[in-house]
Order: structure tokens, then sequence, then C-alpha cells
């Protein structure tokens, strides 16, 4: 705790330095990154909090940390003793840093903020708040270069290219495919600041980032422009020359924001949402900025056929593995000493005998009983709690794989279970398949389709707090956009070619969790007078704990459609497992 | 079709006096009426159109009218000849009038319009966009006074006070409520345009437009300010005596205007999306403007128990009314000549002989077979198709009560009916069904329930043009908001005392339409952990047509709720019925 205390005592020397009355840690890097690098990890070098989502405001005298509900019992456990509040977003009457700050400070006060740590709209947002209580909000330095003794420096990891037969598209065809898009907005050039985006129109892959096979770098793209920016060393020679020929200029990593300082009379289009302050800032003096969301984005999420076969295939092996460790667990649950940890290493180990397996897609949770009412837990050697053969488990994993990303959940008893166990569960899942069989006009979007997961769960009074479903990249980020399937409002539709994954969840805290996901991909179906219509295919291929289920709750539908999955699976398995596990793909896949 | 050109030519002639390029008609009026008085029925004076939403641009040597799914068909028809071209509106790749606009002007061309027919949102958005491309946008006179021979003066009808029993909660209060709101806004008073807010406010009621119980007037409205702007002509001496010793300072309505050109330094809230840009334009240059959606429609929307008690009885006096009608139906159909026409006017007249009847609250919508596919049918005599022992029928209509506004739409089989327009109807009555028996926590919008009314039919490939449900009035427009049930954003909650419709539909062009038509009220349910749940308690009281149901797809669940309505409408209607009806209306209700 004395650590923590004593390195906001040396930010706030800091701040005094530069007269500032508050700095403003945003949670993120300069790629509004969903794993952050560890030089990126500030929130956590600050204040000791390890979540993936958390904002943190200093001011002179008090610190206030800010996640939301994934978080809420994780962070007041790691801020415990550290003189930080915790404080709650995406909650009823939330208080929101920027209000927060409005209440502490004064007029005339100053904020700081590293302009690379925040995207466009952040900046604008916080200015905005800020100014209406004459609070100014100042660009500075990132002080963390001066605090933090021992920095990590950014990764000098090797980038490789991913094969057309996995990619599907090629780097000239996204070229193209942006050029026409950016024509219709009147722009000429698209910033790159995205990880996932920059390596999906390269069609390069690296792994400067836990969990995202990506490399760190900016893109500069347009009809008539195409700058790479990355650090030269981290590309093999023949890759240099192979770029290089199709007309990709190279530039360093360190040159991007002295290249943009010198563009000028362009219409530059960006997403504010995701690009950082400082490139807007630097852009918007001798330009003019098209906002919007980002192209890139919109087309990296309308999956080719080459990825969607390769999705396919990646269920097949995740299916696999997933398989092999449940008889694994079965076989060896209440005879030898088995932790939440374990499960999750034994978990990666039996994904990584699957073929073009490049490493997990996040780090796994694992929740037993009590466990499983965190919702992003992640549970280190110490801390994690024995699994015995008893109550029920949680574990939500997945896997990177070279011709796809995995995000699987299962929920499954290790032994005596409840009849309230049995109820929560059942309404999870008729609310998981209602999803799945979804069937809606051309022109809906994710806040429409929400409540079917939800709708079991409301009838009886019960409710989860995270959205339903979230985009999941193709050996890229697990999770991505632009589109979502929650009840916030999104603009983004659902469209054909989209993989998203379909998680509904209940947590009873202090007792259990559960969730049951599977990822899908929209498809069109039928054609009517009355629009297109579309609907999903399920693409996880793994059993779904049938002893769990409340039967009496399950409606014919909803048991036609459990057995035809079970089906699939069984059959899509069956040919891919060791003989001796046939006996218990059959058990896990019987009919109901 | 030679007057629609004569007059379209008188306008041109005036445009070119003011040196204007085109003239906007945004089919409204001061007040954002939905029923325009004649006097603002502009849309319809130049272009003969009859809809009740319609937008008209007029150009030196062009017109185009804009409008919606429901009125497509009517305006075709009505357009034919005129030389001013149809346009859609709300469909996939719709061009708007602003659009239409920029493609057919030029840099530095003029665009009229009246000020005072369009909101303040409205005003700023058509403005932005011609400045894109260059083209102004200027206020203009009221060009309908020059070249409308005959036009209509404002109504000179009586107001009345709508008693506290039946308005439940006294002016002082309501305005002590908005005050208390107003405050967290920080403004001091608030711009009262839309009528039947103003209605609302001041418990009076009066009959300045069809099916609105509203009279002609502004309120100007805050802690310590009260005034109300009307025709004190209109005003019984006992009224006028009776405001003034509460404190309610009566102006002339012909006065606003000049007022708030006197009001300075003051923070004045006002919806932007209803109030006349000639009251924003006058206040913003010396005062504040607070911008939201109207303080006074979030209160009126919350009905309160006095209310809700006087739905119900309306509903009762609807019910009898419906049920009389509809034994007049039977008994007659294929006997005597019947047409469309008529069947509106019995309508009104059954609901004539109830308690308190006040007119009906919209032009009843009376559509067989072909006609009931047209969304927002007005038929006249004229026009009105014969109806038949075959086949079936649509009929909307709708009450003014003292104790409340009804709405309600069924269909009926008349004679010999298909499989497919059993099927049709019974997935229509699956989607209402879902929606009245929905559960959902504290925080849901109407963007959300949507889903619920039309999933049936998406499940089919089939759907409806329009939302699903709207506010109700309280003896008031029976289109209200904030609120609503449909797919567009709306940040407005469902919330406890809302009172709304329910109303999935289907079409098929060329043959028939169905829509099955309820009120509801939104109640409190169950308060869990996971917050207070809310539902809805169905108000409308009348039968719905079982013999069109294809029982085979109706889940045990959907046949339990209507044979509960049904035991429910029974109970309710058959103390108020007359004997000989009695076994009519067991046969309406019976179990299924």
């Amino acid at each position: 705790m004395n650590t923590i205390k004593n390195r906001i005592s040396a930010l706030q020397t800091e701040m005094q330095k530069l007269n500032l009355d508050a700095w403003y840690i945003s949670g993120t890097d300069p790629h509004s990154n969903e794993y952050l690098p560890a030089r990126w990890q500030t929130c956590s070098f600050i204040s000791g909090f390890t979540g993936s989502y958390g904002m943190l405001v200093v001011t002179r005298n008090d610190a206030g940390l800010w996640t939301d509900s994934r978080y809420f019992i994780q962070a007041e456990d790691q801020l415990r003793g550290t003189g930080i509040s915790m404080n709650k977003l995406r909650v009823p009457n939330a208080v929101s840093p920027e209000v927060w700050l409005t209440e502490k400070l004064k007029v005339g006060n100053r904020v700081g903020i590293d302009a690379q740590t925040i995207s466009v709209t952040g900046f604008k947002n916080l200015k905005n708040t800020l100014a209406e209580k004459e609070i100014e909000l100042v660009e500075t330095p990132d002080l963390f270069e001066t605090i933090w003794i021992d920095r990590p420096q950014v990764s000098t990891n090797k980038i490789f290219e991913l094969k057309l037969q996995f990619a599907g598209v090629p780097r000239k065809v996204k070229q193209a495919q942006i050029a026409d898009a950016l024509k219709k907005t009147g722009a000429g050039c698209h910033v790159v600041s995205m990880l996932d985006e920059l390596a999906w129109l390269y069609n390069l892959r690296g792994s400067d980032i836990y969990f995202n096979p990506v490399f760190t770098g900016f893109g500069w793209v347009g009809e008539n422009e195409n700058y790479l920016f990355v650090d030269k060393n981290k590309l093999p020679s023949e890759l240099i020359s192979k770029l290089k020929k199709e007309g990709i200029i190279l530039k360093e990593y360190a040159e991007f924001y002295s290249f943009i300082e010198e563009v000028k009379n362009k219409k530059v289009f960006l997403d504010e949402s995701t690009a950082n302050y400082s490139i807007f800032s630097l852009l918007n003096k001798k330009n003019e900025i098209v906002s919007g969301t980002s192209i890139l984005a919109k087309f990296k999420a309308l999956k080719n056929k080459t990825e969607i076969a390769g999705f396919k295939n990646a269920m097949k092996k995740d299916g696999v593995a997933l398989v092999e460790f449940h008889a694994w667990l079965k076989e060896n649950i209440g005879k030898t000493e088995i932790s939440e940890f374990v499960i999750g290493r034994k978990l990666a180990d039996y994904r990584s005998k699957q073929k073009d397996f490049k490493g997990e897609s996040f780090s796994p949770i694992v929740g037993y009983k009590e466990h499983g009412a965190i919702v992003h837990l992640s549970v280190g050697k110490a801390d994690a709690l024995p699994v015995e053969a008893d109550g029920i488990l949680l574990f939500d994993s997945g896997g990177q794989y070279l011709d796809g990303t995995t995000d699987i959940t299962r929920t499954v008893a290790l032994g005596k279970i409840t009849a309230q166990q049995k109820r929560d569960y059942t309404l999870v899942l008729k609310g998981m398949i209602a999803l799945s069989k979804s069937k809606f006009p051309y022109g809906t979007k994710g806040c429409h389709l929400d409540i079917l997961a939800r709708k079991p769960l409301w009838e009886n009074g019960l409710n989860y707090g995270h959205g339903t479903g979230h985009g999941v990249g193709h050996f890229l980020s697990v999770h991505e956009g632009p589109f979502a399937i929650r009840q916030e409002f999104n603009e983004n539709l659902i469209e054909p070619g989209m993989v998203m994954s379909n998680e509904p969840a209940f947590y009873r805290i202090g007792e259990y969790g559960i969730r049951t996901e599977n990822m899908m991909v929209c498809v069109e179906g039928e054609k009517s007078e009355f629009g297109q219509f579309l609907e999903f295919e399920t693409l996880t291929l793994c059993p779904i704990d049938t002893t769990l289920i409340d039967l009496k709750l399950m409606t014919n539908d909803e048991r036609s459609w459990l057995n035809a999955y079970h089906k699939n699976v069984n059959s899509e398995l069956k040919p891919l497992l060791a003989k001796e596990l046939h006996g218990f793909l059959d058990e896990l896949t019987v009919r109901i």
C-alpha cells in the first residue's frame, strides 16, 4: 500500500511543478488497446487495480478510480488501504470522473492529461464538462516518464504475414474498398490508429499485446496514400521487400506524429471514438477532419468467406480441446487437487495441442462457486479457489488460431446442485437460445435484439449487468466493434458476415455465477416483399451441460434447438476426437 | 388539378417578389399540432394531399411532397396530375426535402420559410444542410396570407375547465412540480407552446382542433411566472376570475410574441423539437436558452391516480359502445347496405351515447378488404367501399371522454376467411400479447421492447412499417410523447403511470390489413435485488375476434392470457350492457 501512496505522491509533486490541480489518467494507451502493453499499464502502476477497465484522477490531495460492474468487487479489494476511492460507472446516478472533478475543483483550476492517452471524443467531452465550471483542460507531457523508474519499453517482437489462405482478401483489395468508401465521405485518407485495424488492413500480425496478435504501429491509407508506420526492425527483410513492392511506404513508428504535423489542405477521415487526441490536434490545424465510425472497423467486422470458413475450422479444434479438458476434469475432480488457476492452465494446454494455435484470446475466467459471480475475474495462483466435486463452475476462455479467434463460456455441474441453480441456469440458456434462433429484417440494431437474451430472466425479476454480445475479430481482438448486442444505443446495423458472441448470464453475488456463451455469425435468411431477413448461424461447437437444465422450464422449440445443436456438435467433433472419448461425447450431447 | 397548379403558380409569384428560389412548407402550425386547424392546413391547400403528415417544397419550376409509409398510397393517388412529385420518408435511402433542395438549387440560392411553422430543431437542421451547399435559409412572412383568399381564422370556441374530479392534480401543484424540475436545469421559466401541454398545465380544455380537446394559446411558467396567452373572449367570465385569483396572469394570444421580445437576461427552458423557431429566435437574442425534452410533456405522460381511474372508467364505456356496435354490425351485415363510412359514423354514434363523451379522438380508420392495408386510411362518403358478409374488416377508432381518451383497433371476420388470413391475424395477436405480458427493469426504453411485438411476424419473414406504441393523453391528444415503443432511438424511459397503445399489425397490399390494438398503463411489478421491475396493465376492454385465430400457432401461455383477458372483459362489461346483449358478449369472449 505504501508503494501506491508513494507513487501518487510522486505524481502530485510533478503536478505541482506544472501548476496542475489534477491529472487525469484515462487508463488507455495511444491506440485505445483493450489489453494494455506493459508500458501503458499506468492505472495499475499508480493504483494497484489490475482490471482491464479503469480511469483514475489524482488531485493535489485526493485520488479516485472509476470502473464498471465487472470489476466493482475486485477494485474494492485491490484499492483497500490505498486512499483511492472506488467509483462506479454505468450504474444509475453514476458520478463520472468529469463531474467528480468539477465538484472537487474550483473556478480557474487546471486539469492535465497526456493527450496521446485519450480519444478525441473523450478529450472533447472532458474539456466541455470542465469548461462549464471554468476549469481548464491542459495537454501535458506523459508524467509517467518521470515517475515510473524501469518503465517497460515498446515491444520489439517480430511481425509476420497472415497468409491469404487465412486472410482471404489481399491488402490491395482492402485498400481499394477503403478508398471507395472514403469517396462517399469526401475524405482522401484515413488515419489508422487501432492496432487490430492496422493488422487487418495489411494482413500482418504480431505479438506486442497480450492476447491480441497485433503489432504497434499507425497507418495512413487512401486511394493514393498507403503508409505503414512501424519499427522496421520488427519486419523480416523479405516482408519489407514484399510490402514495398506492393507500393506500401514504410516509415518508422516514431515518425508518425511528425508526419501528420506536415500534412496540410487535406480532408482526413478519423474515428473520434478511437483515435487519440494528439492525432486530431496535430491534423486539425491545417486540414479538414471528417469524423465517423472507422471505415476499417466496418469492413473488418464483415468477415469474408475465407475468414468464416476459418472460424468454423477453429471451432472444431476449440471444441475438441474443450471436450478433452472436460474429460480430464471429470476424471480428476474430487480426486486430485485442482484450483481455478490450474483449470485456466489446462484449458490453454488442451488448446495448444491444436493446429495453428497461437495463444489464448484473453485471460481465462474460471469462477468456482462464489467466484463465478465476479464477472471478469482474474485469479492468480495464490488467490485461486480449490475446485471440488460440488456446486457449479463457470469457465470463459478462448484461443487465437491462425484461422480464427474463439471465445466460449460454459457453466458445468461438478456435483450436488440446487433447484435454484437449475432454474437460474435454464433461464440463461433460454435467453441464449432465443437470440440464437432470432430472425430479423435488415436494419435491425443490437439494442433491438438484446431483450431476447434477457427476457426469461426479466420475467423472473432477474438480470445481468453487462452486454449480451460483442464482435469477435478474425485472429484478432476477441472484443471488437463497431456493433454490439447490448441495451445502449449503437447506430451500427447487424449485418451478414458479422461474427459475435451471445452470452447471457446470471450472477448471485457470494454464491455462484452462470454464463453460457456461443459465437455466431449473421447470415442471410428469407427474402420477402417485407425485405431481406437475417438470422444467426451458431459457430461454437461444444456441449452445453444438460444436467443443469430444469426441463419443466424448456419449451419444445427450445429443446429441439438444443438437441439439433448437440447433434451437430457430436457429428462435427467425433471424427476429430480420440476413440476413447466418443462415449463421453455421446453422454455430453445426449438428447433431452 | 388546375386549382392546385394555380395555387402553386401564385406562390411562385410571391417567391419571385422576395427573390426566393424555393419556399419550404413544413406542414405544421405554430404549435406543432398533429391535427391542423383549418387555418393551417397549408399543405392540403397547396397540394390537395390530405394526410396528417406531409412536407412540401416549391421551387421556381418544381414541387415535391414528402410523407411516410402510412400515406404512400394515398399521396400518390391525391397528387396524380398536380405535377407535384411524391417522395418517401422513413424508408431506406430516403432523400429528405433538404437534400432534394441541395440537389435542385445552386450556390447562393435562397430558400424561404415561415419560421412560426417549423420547430427549432427542424429550422437548425434545414439551415445547416443548406449552408453546406452555400444555400441560404431566410425567414419570410406567411405567404399564405397573400395567396389564400378566404383563409379560415383562428377558432373562437369557448374554453372550459376540466374539474379536479377528472384532472386529479390542481394547477398550483403542477406549477410547483415544473418549478422544482426547472431548478435542476438552471432555468427560471418554461415556454409552453404545445396546446396539449397548455391544456394539461391549466386543467382547461377547448375545441379548437379536430379530435384534440385543446385551445389555441401559449404559456410561460416558472416558480415566479405564470402567464396564459389566450383570446380572452373564449374564457367564461367566472373562469377568468378564478384563474386570476390563483395568480395566473392572462394576456391576449396575439401578445405572446411581443411579450417574449421584451424578456431579457433570463434562463429560459424550451423544447427545440416542438417550440417554433420564431419563439427561439426572439428569446435567444437577450436570454440564455436551456434546451431539452419539455418538462411538461414528461409530467403529463406520468398519469396520476385520478387520471388512471378515469381511463379505466372510459374503457368500460368504450367497451360497451364497441360491443353494441359489433352487435349492430352482425345483425345488419349482408342484409342492408353498409359502407366503411357508415361504420365510422356508427362507431361514433354508439360512443356518443356514453356519459361524458366529448367527441372522437381521431378520424376513424375503417378498412374493408384491400382498404385495410392502407395504414392511416381516411375515406369519405364517396370513396368508401361497401362492406359485405365476407373477408375481414379493420376498424381503428377512439373517443374523447372527460375521464379519458381511448384508441382501439379490432380486426373482425365478416364471413369466409382464408388460412393465410388466420395465420397473419394470429401472428399479430401473438405479438400484441407478448408486449402486454412483458416484464422489464426500470431503465428500459421503447426501442428495447418493440421487438416483442414484431417477433412472431419476423420469424415468418413478415413486418409492419410503423411504430408499435404511442403515448395517449388523458382527455387530450390521442398521440403524445415524449416516449414511444418503436425501433427509433428515444432516450425517454418507459415509466409507471405512462399510458400507451400496443398495436402490432400486418398489411397485405391490395388484399387486407390486420391490426389489434389495446391501450395499456405501465405499472410497478416485482422489486428484487436486481432492481424495480415494471410491467403493463391492459386498459382496453373489448373482445378480440377469436374466430380469426389459428389455434395451432398459439402457445398455452398465450391462450391463458387471452382467456383471462376475455374473462375480465366479460365481467367488466356485462353489468353495463343491455340484457339482450349478454349472450352475444359471452359468445365474443368465449374460452379458447
